[in-house]
């Protein structure tokens, strides 16, 4: 297992450095007070039309920074490197999940453009610190995301469903998960759904696409959250010839603080 | 002239309309409530690289809508081509500014991705019901605007310097100025500098770059706002084979209202 006894205390740079290292788990909870993300790598000939479907659906797709063409570091990982330093990647060739390793170096191209966008594991430290406790990171699973019956706005050959991820929220605190995380919109902010998830086509809270299920307690209201795992969707149907996500739930941990995204 | 008896009362439409017509004039004070946007196109192969750079710079290059490849028209400008409805157009080869014609259909292709950035026309109507004259609008003049010292955020092979509009806003108002516009953070938002022109590198306030001079009247202080013209300035500097921009100050007016970008 990892060196790290608190992984709430790891700076960025540490839990970086033990995901390049090997250790392989999601990072919800991980070095609190700085933001995470969801990463998706593309090769320049597509890059415009990712850019532009994250243009057109800031809600699950708020850009935090873009690498050019085979950069594989930024001002948001400092010392750090893309294609090691995030705990598990999904390979997809021609849409099709074919790997999950824990480092990308051998489907590195030099043209490829890497998205680094918000994810909502940011907005988890002020939940709690609001007294919203986070049922995932109680149970110790992975936060449960599902494929909705939304479409996101199309750009060039770029479509797909809007993701989201679900927390459960008790109906007497609904009201402050909503005030604290519309506070960061780079980070997907306030949710997009409360409470009914036939409306967005989910038969199964228990049968998530993406992540683990939770259990829902009693006078819990399951509350969603637009979810970075978005683009990835795009990927599957669009059909690119090469893309690299990040494993859902196994985000980057930047050196960018919670608090850089909070708005008044 | 114009048919037009009332330009604060043309509906979208109607100034679109009449543009395509032929009339040419700066659309400051045109269609009282609606935003204005700039305009810049540019071949599909340098789009991502414009993106990129207004993503980077999202102060001067708020992006409201991009038409996708070849596309003419679009949901800002329902019924209308964008070849033909702006005033006024700048055209650049190999960032060297070639023409300036009041319809684009001979240079247009099939591969240019038309960009609309956010223009400061849209909150003069705010200004003015905040009690805040516009000088230029008074004195009948096209916006000043000025090249700056500072260097806009690269992106690939796009870089060039900031532009800034200025308006004279007297002492006791500049606050209100400043209150008011930070409410439409899509088109420029709060001022980038007030007051010292000197260190923005701007030697000679009766000198503009772009558009003409505004007396400033006494007790007043210059007021900067980032402008849409940045990224006609990173066309120059970065010399892509074609672009096509509004020209500065003749703006395409749009169906969006302005309180459609209007922030609490």
């Amino acid at each position: 297992m990892s060196r790290i006894a608190d992984r709430g205390a790891a700076t960025p740079a540490e839990a970086r450095a033990a995901f390049r290292d090997g250790l392989v788990e999601p990072t919800s909870g991980w070095s609190r007070g700085y933001a995470q993300a969801n990463v998706l790598a593309i090769p320049r000939e597509q890059a415009f039309d990712l850019l532009l479907f994250a243009q057109r659906n800031p809600k699950s797709c708020p850009i935090l920074s873009v690498l050019e063409p085979g950069e594989t570091t930024g001002p948001l990982l400092a010392g750090g490197d893309i294609r090691t330093d995030v705990p598990k990647y999904t390979v997809y060739r021609d849409g099709e999940k074919v790997d999950e390793p824990t480092d990308i170096t051998g489907h590195w191209r030099d043209d490829l453009v890497t998205f680094l966008i918000g994810c909502s594991f940011t907005f988890e430290a002020a939940l709690q610190d609001g007294g919203v406790r986070i049922a995932h990171i109680d149970q110790g699973v992975n936060v449960p995301m599902f494929r909705t019956n939304r479409e996101c706005a199309p750009a060039g050959a770029m479509s797909g469903p809007l993701v989201v991820s679900m927390r459960p929220v008790p109906a007497a605190q609904v009201a402050d998960a909503v005030r604290i995380t519309s506070r960061y919109p780079a980070v997907h902010g306030a949710p997009v759904h409360i409470g009914n998830p036939d409306e967005l086509g989910i038969s199964d809270l228990g049968a998530p696409d993406f992540g683990e299920a939770v259990r829902i307690p009693e006078g819990h209201l399951p509350v969603f959250w637009a979810c970075g795992v978005t683009p990835q969707a795009a990927v599957m149907r669009s059909r690119p010839p090469l893309a690299i996500g990040h494993a859902p739930g196994h985000m980057l941990i930047t050196d960018a603080r919670d608090s850089d995204y909070l708005v008044p």
